[in-house]
């Protein structure tokens, strides 16, 4: 363990730029730690008209808040990175993989929001999976379904179409958002059902049923709950787990605001992220 | 209990108008419920010269903050009162006094920050005691000192008079604030050390001893610490002791901000104030 410590660079990134990412970026920064905030966009706040009951302001909307957090972290020197997160990989240190580039950092706290991406109709299935790298290999020359039309699901299918050989993206619905090896089949039709018992075996839209072998998730972007599946973070009632320190089972990852669930509010993801980033400067100045 | 549940009149007072107290003013009034906040000052926060980790504010002062909170309460219709509270009873409901007026409620909440009031030379001693109406009962026809300087003390002492036969007030070096009783002894000289064994005998100051029978502590302004001592709230480490919801081991009881420890900052005295707001508002919700 020991060197472990010894090569520590006390290097955080900070995924989500919403009021606890950039709550806890701005501590983490004061106390000098060298940090980074990488996020696609605000959030849900960005659509919030009226805010009142965060303490300062009197009524201010949501874009305009997360206008001064930016100004607030920027002004201390603070890089917002607006990139999307598509996977994390933890070895000594973290590996943060974005749609455009790849960073490394010792410590990771996740702030990124409630995630809305689970597929509750295929949860009851023992052969579905929210992470292509972590169980793309089970289903080697397999025929498998992808749900999914964003920039995180080109990201799962590119880890799938070096081991599966016939993968069908579908959309649920939604117009692809991104552009796709035109070897792969994309049905846009609605999923109306999952075929099967214990495993699952087809999948049935309005017009057709699709024999699968296995089905992976990929909606929207990549979220508290997908970094979980992929890490194996433990979750509660779809919330991360975490201790007094917000830290989750996993040593130097950490997750804040409304992904650890509690009061889904400003002010106590602003909390989380001032408790967060103070326990990892303790943490580092013990172990430094 | 249903009787008291039955009278319930879901009327709240916060005591303390800091970020703490206001924030949960703000959150009880958007529930619906009624509040009133009573507050001297802004406390510590008001010589704060520039913040500059509070989300939302690339900087600004102690004192612009709190204008921003006290706005923020008023836009909202709550009632903020510049008095200082010297007493809390509980009976069926709380009693509130004030150096100006009584109040009534079915909730309180302290917020009125950390506790600086202790006298701890004395605190090795069993006859020593941080609230008179508790007290003063056993010193009845007693010669006693009393510690203080402020409308607290004069609080403290207007209990005493009416027990006690022979009061002297140690302003331990300060200056007296407040117009007392002809008839009581002021020494201002500081005190230097306690004389006794497991009870004290009398107090030692830089020119003289003053023999007394039993001490009553009163400093500065009514604290946290004070309010615990008076109403038996179970303390650790000078901090107030909450559950998750912030209540005491008192019912209809609660406490927030740097009162109950942990990260003692704006962001954190804020979510606490929303966090204890909510539970009280869940709490009438399922009494009512």
């Amino acid at each position: 363990m020991l060197s472990r410590y010894l090569l520590m660079k006390n290097k955080a990134i900070v995924i989500g730029k919403g009021p606890a990412g950039i709550s806890c970026a701005v501590y983490l920064k004061r106390y000098g730690l060298d940090v980074m905030v990488i996020g696609r966009d605000g959030g849900a706040l960005e659509k919030v008209p009226s805010i009142e009951n965060y303490y300062g302001y009197t009524k201010i909307s949501g874009k305009e808040l997360l206008e001064n957090g930016y100004n607030q972290a920027k002004n201390l020197g603070i890089e917002i990175l607006t990139e999307e997160v598509v996977e994390i990989m933890k070895e000594e240190d973290f590996t943060v993989l974005t749609d455009q580039n790849t960073y490394r950092a010792d410590f990771v706290v996740l702030a990124c929001g409630t995630s809305r991406n689970r597929f509750f109709l295929a949860e009851p299935f023992s052969n579905v999976s929210y992470c292509a790298t972590c169980d793309g290999f089970f289903y080697r020359k397999k025929k498998i379904g992808l749900i999914g039309n964003s920039t995180y699901m080109a990201h799962e299918l590119s880890v799938l179409e070096n081991m599966c050989k016939d993968i069908t993206v579908f959309t649920n619905g939604l117009s692809l958002e991104v552009t796709i090896n035109e070897s792969i089949k994309v049905v846009t039709d609605k999923i109306q059902s999952i075929i099967g018992e214990e495993r699952l075996t087809a999948i049935q839209t309005e017009t057709k049923e699709y024999p699968v072998d296995g089905l992976f998730i990929a909606l929207g972007q990549a979220s508290g709950y997908t970094f979980a599946k992929h890490l194996g973070i433990e979750t509660k009632d779809s919330k991360i787990v975490v201790d007094q320190n917000f830290e989750t089972n996993i040593q130097g990852l950490y997750a804040i605001g409304d992904l650890v669930g509690g009061l889904l509010q400003v002010s106590k993801a602003v909390s989380d992220g001032a408790i967060c980033a103070t326990a990892i400067q303790k943490y580092f100045q013990l172990n430094k």
